[in-house]
């Protein structure tokens, strides 16, 4: 199992588009992606502009399918040019 | 609910020591904490050093309770001194 932190902050015009936006690929990640346990897309309390996922996958195999999916995709193209500070992606292990 | 994160990086001879005191801070929350719904470490896969922290509260009640534990005091004094980069804690909320 593998673990996957995402952080990015999006334009303050942008953050309905985003709560939207997230939504979307959560629900078709959790629904559609083989080996996906959790994908959970949080906005930070004093700082909506501030979005954070977390992600369990069973393998790195599975991570990189959704990688490829038209779901990720789309979101990929929301986040392009609406981002104030750039997506910090991080793999992890559970100890 | 909120949902707590936590970065932090730990000196390179102190990796060790680390994996035992936060799996003994796990441990200790989710089995004595009230409220708490999840409490789970990880190490960054490429640079072990780096360590994470997902948490889940019932509410903020219980955060603060938590954080004046004698397991988290104990974790407190652990990181004192042993950090190259200094814990980042946030607070979010589920979208």
């Amino acid at each position: 199992m593998i673990t996957v932190t995402g952080t990015f902050t999006v334009k303050k015009n942008k953050i309905e588009e985003f709560q939207t936006g997230t939504l979307e690929l959560q629900n078709a990640s959790l629904n559609t992606d083989k080996g996906c346990i959790e994908y959970k897309f949080h906005q930070q309390q004093d700082a909506p502009e501030n979005f954070f996922v977390y992600e369990i996958w069973d393998e790195m195999a599975s991570l990189e399918l959704h990688g490829a999916s038209q779901h990720f995709n789309k979101f990929s193209k929301l986040l392009e040019g609406n981002l104030d500070k750039e997506l910090d992606i991080r793999i992890y292990n559970t100890i």
